[in-house]
């Protein structure tokens, strides 16, 4: 299986692209729930956090991680890489690459939690593959409780979001990555506010096109995974109420949700 | 000593008032920074962390408990009392006390997290002491977050704290419960937009003077827990970077906190 973590539902968007991209290949998520959000949090935290995540994940048997978690991502899969032999795959990656093919002007804006961007990841990444890329970094610390409240698109949404871009816009960029999996929900409301012109990368699609390409590639890997019959299963760390109505919005679909002691 | 627990750093205010009103009585203080916020966990877990929080207390030395958290007092104070043989002081019924004897209409609102509003605690303890009395209450689960980014006089944040008592204003109520311990600094915003003439109740300095008052009618406990030499002691179950200014800000003076693991 292809085991899939993050610090809570935003992650299912990633599920949901990998659903889409990689038919045939069963997945089990972990949303951690009971700790949620990871953004805050110290990168001390973040990596213990992760470590259980993963212990959980490759007992449900999973022989390869996806962090679907930016923040996890960010501060911890260096860690997780060092300890694990499985492959590990993380949700920025594919985003920049991308993001390094497609900008022309070289000026890129990220956007993310605080965790995230102090890591100061995206942009290692971005100039270890393209060393003259100019790189724009805005935490953006209240979108993810807006999305989780759903208001996506209210007055004070689109206030927030143009005070938070409005450092970037004067920057400049030509490409904005989303690098939050909670961002691609806000993304009506990011697009004309930062420029049309702007090209907007989700990384959650980036990182199931990247698996797609992976599965492609490495035979092994597609044989040990390929398994149509199994069924995909979605764990969480705590249930609160709110959780099925999110998870059924991402989906298109009721899923069922089950308790996991992490 | 006395032992204080919340999800973070907003039982701090409660912390502090308690040093102000309770002068001699040394405290141990834990921020469950780890697991912050709890008014958007489910009340299963939110009684696990509690339960959490006050054995670690407990084996500091506390002999007596407060839950500065209002979620956690609305949705575990139940289970604590009937858990531990120690005395349990929630945030939550000298609020009420409070409100109930200064309302002359009976409107009374009620302001909070999620978990809090939808546990109907203070409503049911308001109607308990005064059963003519009509209660209002709404969750805003923003709030939390714009306190904690320190937006406390953004217009965005006068915004959405107009959204949020509308309905309330609509009611007429006359008396205001800041169910929840980031609130107080929010005052400044709320009292011009719920009506000058409404009162605002915090439940912070209320939970101190009802402590206060308990100190000087209980001897047993107060010569228990007299000890004007014992240092104060601040523990949070994470340290992320923005938390040492936060603390500075409520008690206008450098704390030092020590990490626990809880």
């Amino acid at each position: 299986m292809i085991g899939i973590f993050d610090s809570g539902v935003g992650g299912m968007t990633v599920a949901r692209a990998v659903e889409q991209f990689c038919p045939g290949f069963p997945l089990v998520y972990l949303g951690d729930l009971a700790r949620t959000p990871y953004g805050s949090k110290s990168p001390a935290m973040i990596t213990e956090y992760s470590h259980r995540n993963t212990e959980f994940l490759l007992k449900q048997g999973a022989k390869l991680i996806v962090i679907a978690c930016n923040s996890a991502a960010s501060t911890a899969s260096t860690f997780l890489r060092s300890h694990y032999s499985q492959s590990i795959i993380d949700v920025i990656f594919p985003a920049v690459a991308k993001a390094a093919a497609l900008s022309q002007s070289g000026r890129i804006g990220v956007i993310g939690t605080r965790a995230t961007i102090n890591s100061g990841l995206y942009e290692q990444r971005l100039q270890s593959i393209r060393p003259e890329c100019k790189v724009y970094s805005q935490a953006c610390p209240l979108l993810v409780p807006l999305v989780e409240e759903g208001w996506l698109e209210r007055r004070e949404t689109k206030m927030i979001v143009k005070k938070y871009l409005h450092p970037l816009r004067d920057q400049q960029i030509d490409t904005l990555i989303l690098g939050c999996t909670h961002y691609p929900l806000l993304k009506k409301t990011i697009a004309p506010r930062i420029g049309r012109k702007v090209h907007i990368i989700d990384s959650s699609v980036e990182v199931a096109l990247h698996l797609k390409k992976i599965l492609e590639e490495d035979e092994i890997l597609r044989t040990t995974l390929y398994s149509p019959e199994t069924p995909n299963r979605f764990f969480v760390s705590d249930i609160p109420s709110p959780v099925h109505a999110l998870a059924g919005k991402i989906f298109g679909r009721t899923v069922l949700l089950e308790k996991a002691d992490v």
